[in-house]
């Protein structure tokens, strides 16, 4: 029974983590929000997760070096400075950095890759998203990020191969593009597909998820995952063995 | 057994159409193409398919009127002298004009108008279409027609509630908009699908094509149900008793 | 603002009554449960919401005509007796009764209908659902709705129509049939597609739950409806104008 | 420009090869039929091409080796003696003998394998496929062979961890199951879908074919891949470089 801390435990994904530890039979080990001594925590527990803000993360880098336990991070807008602090703290404790923590989503990612790398640029690729209607941006991070694994395996650039936002008299789709569309509506949690058109046939590869709980499970996963590791900066395919 | 006159024979469609005619258990009634003769066509024929041009319109329905015999207009492109003329021969004989006569889509339109009808405009509507990678203009027609169809169940106009093309800071969605995605790749020969997304959960009405031949099937069911009628103007919901 | 009166309100659709409730802008007028008392409840309600046992129900149909207010019955296992209590309150009371308080799937098993009965038996029909691991029967109760609306339609006997559990040597499909498959996994909360299978073409009506909280938004809605109705036994379609 | 040599040429898949090759810009060299001489047609081809049936095969690998030219067997049915006649060939000449020569089902396989190996027994599998409705056995024999990549993937039995057939009581779903359904309907090539449904998300792998050519495209790639290879046996999956 692993004892992780969370930082940040009051905020709405400091409570999923909660609820994501006990069904996974470990043991909260007593969060801290904002003016919380993280330093405390660190000692209590066998890892930290943080999902707050930038602002906090030298701190909590701090902590985790200072009490030699490992550190999941997934606090999004980082900028160069914070990755520098990261590789940093590294070279003392494990650290897990992602934009993303949902296991179905690694997982897709890799198989775009294996997909799109395999099947060759004959083979048109094509992404679709729907979210909730308040969502304010499109395409949504999941999607890009989707978008870079096929680029990576066809070794494009991603910006120089899209097509966002077709209306109107488009012409015919451009030869190796990868094409993006978002749809909006209702409460969905966040839905995506890449499709892989080719001559009379068609490979689509799925994720579904049914409510945002699915980033905690994947965090709580990879934090149990840290522990015992090396000290090292790690990635969330790693977790699942990719 | 009905003798079906196609006009325009020779092309891709009235191939299809002839095939059609064939598995339908009826008898192409010998086609006419450039310079042919409509009028010789028209009397061995008990009704006429045409498929061709907005320049040949007046001569064809001319020639449905000349024979008594009713015309199923699935030509494209005409402009509002086609429709006076239209109108004139289906004073005579009846006319069924229409720019898509497949029965899928034609149903799919009448269920979008139920289902957007009866649901409110607190519920989403989503309008996803696939075509292959050679279409050059985006939403296709097909799409328009069912956003169309949404729009006049709420009794609001199409152009004025469409979200079309979502890219970059789009801002949460707009309330009773009716959003356009369009997505091309392989030899997809026309995927739809209208979604209307509410509180936690969502519908999905779609239409799939394997193939163009139901355009030529539809259309020779269409012109079976013409024969015998009273004259005047149809439409394809009718022969499909929408 | 009405005030709605929940049976059974401790109970998880007791709950996630009281939320819908919330949500809509409405009142909960204090539930009672096991022992307490419903008359009292029904003097303080504009409408009751029953989703309890059978064996509570004529109690709970005595209150409503006590209090002259209206009742929606969710509660499921009826038999014949209850049916007659149910006949016997509607003389006096507005009672809907239903199985299915979801608006999208009274709204989906419309729209199936409408296609089964406008398509032709020519059009093969299947039924796809899929529901969380631990279902115990299949298929589910919503599939064979679905597949008694579509035999309704086509004026056949559902039961002499259905291909239950393909598997082996099949032989070709059965003229006329209404497949049903069932897929069991994961947390899904219930998905349920319709196909109708033509020549080339091929139409899906599909209804995705995200959560069960949208039986209690339609139980809601279904009980404001049916405020100030004349007596009467309603159903869930007539609160969606079908 | 290859000379590709195809046993079998007037049957159905014979045309197709013969236009898939075309497509391909290459050379069909000029087909046999039953009775045909294989062994010249091998001495003008640079690999032959068999979807015959199992009695020629001995006569066809004979005239691949007598030629020194790769042959790709696309046959189906075979038995032991038939394995140990390709055994015996591939000695002196490349073979790849499949069941399935689609790309995209190749793939498709690959990636379900990838999944299931990676996500654990936890993700619940299901399978589900669909064809049109003259298909007279269930479930598929490519659903059979994913289900079997899964099942590699996860080293188990598929047999023994098969749920065909759901219908009635069936109980909760099985720990460490792989599921099967089969929809049967109008004109569909074949569609199949493998999910893996998780907690609260679900990643669906699905291919999709608009008509039967693709099988006569992946034997192309696959013949024309062979030319100049060492003696052997190969694989499908060796042509995408798996």
């Amino acid at each position: 029974m692993a004892r992780i801390g969370i930082i940040g435990s009051e905020g709405r994904m400091g409570q999923a983590l909660a609820q994501a530890i006990a069904e996974a039979g470990h043991e909260a080990s007593g969060g801290v929000d904002q003016g919380g001594n993280v330093a405390n925590l660190a000692e209590a527990s066998d890892v930290l997760v943080d999902f707050t803000a930038p602002v906090a993360l030298e701190a909590n880098l701090h902590a985790a070096v200072g009490a030699g336990i490992p550190i999941l991070v997934g606090t999004t807008g980082l900028e160069e400075r914070h990755h520098a602090a990261i590789d940093s703290a590294a070279l003392a404790v494990p650290v897990l950095q992602t934009g993303n923590t949902s296991l179905g989503v690694t997982l897709l990612a890799h198989l775009v890759r294996e997909a799109a790398g395999k099947l060759g640029p004959e083979w048109d690729i094509e992404i679709v998203e729907m979210h909730h209607r308040m969502k304010v941006d499109a395409p949504s991070g999941t999607a890009l990020l989707l978008g870079e694994a096929a680029a990576a395996a066809r070794e494009v650039d991603l910006a120089g191969h899209s097509e966002r936002a077709r209306d109107g008299h488009t012409g015919s789709r451009g030869s190796g593009a990868i094409g993006f569309a978002s749809l909006r509506g209702g409460t969905v949690a966040g839905d995506h597909s890449v499709i892989l058109a080719g001559e009379h046939e068609r490979i689509t590869l799925s994720h579904s998820a049914e409510d945002r709980s699915i980033f905690a499970r994947g965090a709580v996963r990879g934090a149990l995952w840290l522990i015992g590791r090396e000290p090292g900066r790690y990635t969330m395919p790693q977790v699942l063995g990719l």
